[in-house]
C-alpha cells in the first residue's frame, strides 16, 4: 500500500550547493551582475492549497543580487551556508544549524568585518537554501533537538541497528531527528491508525495501559509543539502506509491550533509542507462538548483568559478552520467561557481516557474534521 | 563491584501513605488535636555536607496542626495527597504532578471550597511527603516529563524489555521518567566512565561518531538542565558499578552550574541529594583556559552581560565553589570577560571535539574538581 519513499543522497544535495556555485561562477566569468533566485518567504507568497489541502509556498521569486548595497551582505552569507552544508555533507556529519553558525562565523581576512554578527543572520538564508532548492534541512544533514517519543507494531532500520518500537519499555522509541528515509527505513508497520497525542504525560498512561497492543495502533507522542521530525515521520507512515492520524490534544486555541500545524501545516514552514503536512488527520480530542457529552465535571475547567479569547477570534479567520464544525467548536468554546486539559480527565478516573474516552471516540467516529 | 540497588516496593510506599493516615486516624481517637510532623524544607535548614560532599536537608521539623486557622488548609490538603498517591499505587499506574492535582480537585461537600485553587498548592504537598517519608517522587509513582538520552555498553531491563543501548541507532536509548531500581534493571554495564552532556546536538556529533564504542564509555545528554531521571540514573551507575561521570558543558556560569547540581546537588531537591547527587563528578569543559590552551578564534567567544557577571559573583560565595581551582576559573572569566558555548569548537572542525579536544582532556587528566 502506498507510495515509496523518494530517497535523496547526500551527493544529490552536494551537486545542488556546487551547483548554486558554479552558477554565480559562470556570472562572473561572463561579467554579470552575479544574483541568486529565491522564493519569495513572507506572508504575500503563503496561501492554503484547496487541492492538496496543505498550506503552500506561492511561485513570486527575488532576486539577491552581489552589486547591490542592500543585498551583497546576505549575498556573501548564501554563498557561505552553501559551502559550509558543501563541507557538512562531504564529512558525513550531521549538524545543528548552530554549529553551522560557528563553523561560518569569521571575521574576512583584510577587513573588521564579521561573516555573521548572530545565528539570527544564518538560520533564514538555510531556509531560503531549502525552498530555492526544494530540499529538507535534514536533507542537508541539518538536525533540531527532537521531543518525541513512539510505541507499538513498527520496526525501523536506523544505520546498522534495527529498532523495534513494540520493545521499548517505559521510554519508547525516542523518534530521531532526521527521519527521511535515506537514514531512517520503515521495515514493518502493523497499525489501524496513528494516535498522536500533545503531552508526554498523556502518552504515558497509553504506554503503560499497552493502548497500542489492545487496540493495534501507533501512539506518538510530541511532547508539546511537534518538531519537524514527528511530523515527517507521520506524514511518512500516512503516505507510505495509509495509516490515518487522529489527534489528541487539550481543548485550548493552543492544542488545536497544534492539530492544524499537523494537518495542514504552519506559515513558517510552507516551503516544507509538501513533506511534513498530513491533511488526512482527524481531531479525536478533547473538545469542549465533551464536557457534557462525558460527564466531566465543572471544577476541573479552566476559564478563558483575554489570550485565549484572542486567539480564538484569529483562528475563526484562518481559511483552514472555517469548515463549520470548527466554528460550532470555536463558538462553543467563547460562549462556555472555558478550555480543558487532557490531565483533566484523570478527575474522572485514572485510566478513563485509556478505557472509555478514546474507545467510545473511535467506535463512534467521534472526529472533527 | 559497587553496592547492590536498595529496592522500594509499591507496597513499602502505600504501607508509609496509610500509617500517615492512620497516624492521624489515632490522634483524633485520643482527642488530641491532628498533627503532622514534617522537615523544614527552606535555606535555613539546608546545608552542604562535607562528609558526604552533598547538599542535604537538616534536622528542624515543624507541625502542621488541623486546629490551628494557619495550618487547617495545608493539613486537610496533604491527608488529599497521601490519599490519592495510595490510590495511584493500588491502580499499579504512574502519573504526572498534573493528573494527580487534577484528580484531587474538587469541591468539598456541603462548601463552596475548592480542595485545591491550582497546581501550585499541590506540588510543594508532594515535597513534604517525600521528604517527610524518606522517599523519592517515584516511588510515589509520580514522573516528570524526561527529556535524556544515553549510548554505550549498557543493557538494562525496562518491565519485560531488555534495551541494549549499543543498538538504538541515531537517537540512542531515551531514559525513561523513572529509572528506580524497581523498574529499571541494569543487567550489564562495561564503561571506564561516563560523559555527561549538556547539549543534544553535541551529544549526537558523540553518537554519530561511536566515540562510545571507540572509548569504551557511555554518552549521556540531559538536553540542558538535567531532569531527575538522567541524574538518578548517572548516580545508580556510579553506586552500584562504580563508573565515574566527567561533565561537558558550556563554558558559561549556567553550564558550570549544571555541572555543580550534578555532583552535590541542588538546594530545592536537598531532601533527596542522597539518592540523585553524585559527588564523585568531575568537570571536563569547556573552561575558559581551554580557549588559549587550544588556539580557539576570540571570534567565536560571546561577551559576558550582566547577568553573567553576576551570577559569577553569586557562584564564588557557594561552598562548593570555594576549590581554589573554581575560584580561578571564575576569576578568569571575569577577567576575560567572555564566555563559550560547546557549538563554537565547530569553528575549529566538525570533528575537533570527538577526536581533539576530549580524548586530550581525558588522557591528560585535565579536569577541574
Amino acid at each position: 500500500m502506498g507510495k515509496r519513499p523518494e530517497i535523496t543522497t547526500d551527493k544529490d544535495v552536494q551537486k545542488k550547493m556546487v551547483d548554486t556555485g558554479q552558477n554565480i561562477a559562470n556570472q562572473i566569468k561572463r561579467g554579470d551582475n552575479p544574483a541568486i533566485t529565491l522564493p519569495v518567504r513572507n506572508l504575500n507568497n503563503v496561501y492554503f492549497d484547496k487541492e492538496s489541502k496543505t498550506i503552500k509556498l506561492g511561485d513570486k521569486t527575488s532576486q539577491r543580487q552581489f552589486l547591490n548595497i542592500a543585498h551583497v551582505r546576505k549575498f556573501m552569507q548564501t554563498t557561505l551556508v552553501a559551502n559550509e552544508v558543501n563541507k557538512v555533507l562531504a564529512e558525513k556529519a550531521t549538524v545543528s544549524i548552530r554549529d553551522l553558525y560557528y563553523a561560518m562565523k569569521h571575521t574576512i581576512p583584510g577587513t573588521q568585518e564579521e561573516s555573521f554578527s548572530g545565528q539570527e543572520e544564518s538560520d533564514p538564508l538555510i531556509e531560503d537554501l531549502e525552498a530555492a532548492l526544494d530540499l529538507l534541512r535534514e536533507n542537508m544533514n541539518l538536525i533540531a533537538t527532537p521531543k518525541g517519543r513512539i510505541a507499538g507494531n513498527l520496526q525501523v532500520k536506523d544505520g546498522k541497528d534495527i529498532i523495534d518500537a513494540t520493545k521499548m519499555g517505559s521510554s519508547g522509541w525516542a523518534i530521531p531527528s532526521n527521519v527521511e528515509p535515506e537514514k531512517i527505513e520503515i521495515k514493518n508497520v502493523d497499525a489501524e491508525y496513528i494516535l498522536f497525542i500533545e503531552k508526554f504525560a498523556v502518552w504515558n498512561r497509553f504506554n503503560e495501559d499497552a493502548f497500542w497492543k489492545k487496540n493495534k495502533c501507533l501512539i506518538v507522542t510530541s511532547n508539546g509543539q511537534p518538531a519537524r521530525a514527528e511530523r515527517r515521520l507521520v506524514q511518512r507512515l500516512q503516505v507510505e502506509h495509509g495509516i490515518p492520524t487522529y489527534c489528541l490534544m487539550d481543548a485550548d486555541p493552543w492544542g488545536m491550533y497544534i492539530y492544524s500545524v499537523i494537518k495542514q501545516g504552519s506559515i513558517s514552514l510552507s516551503y516544507s509542507e509538501d513533506r511534513l503536512a498530513n491533511p488526512t488527520s482527524k481531531y479525536i480530542g478533547l473538545t469542549i462538548s465533551d464536557v457534557e457529552k462525558f460527564k466531566i465535571p465543572k471544577e476541573v475547567t479552566i476559564k478563558l483568559n483575554q489570550g485565549d479569547l484572542a486567539r480564538i477570534k484569529q483562528m475563526k479567520d484562518y481559511e483552514w478552520f472555517k469548515k463549520k464544525e470548527w466554528q460550532q467548536e470555536l463558538d462553543l468554546m467563547k460562549e462556555k467561557g472555558f478550555k480543558l486539559e487532557l490531565e483533566a480527565l484523570s478527575r474522572k478516573r485514572i485510566r478513563f481516557i485509556t478505557e472509555e474516552y478514546v474507545p467510545q471516540k473511535i467506535k463512534n467516529n467521534d472526529f472533527l474534521p
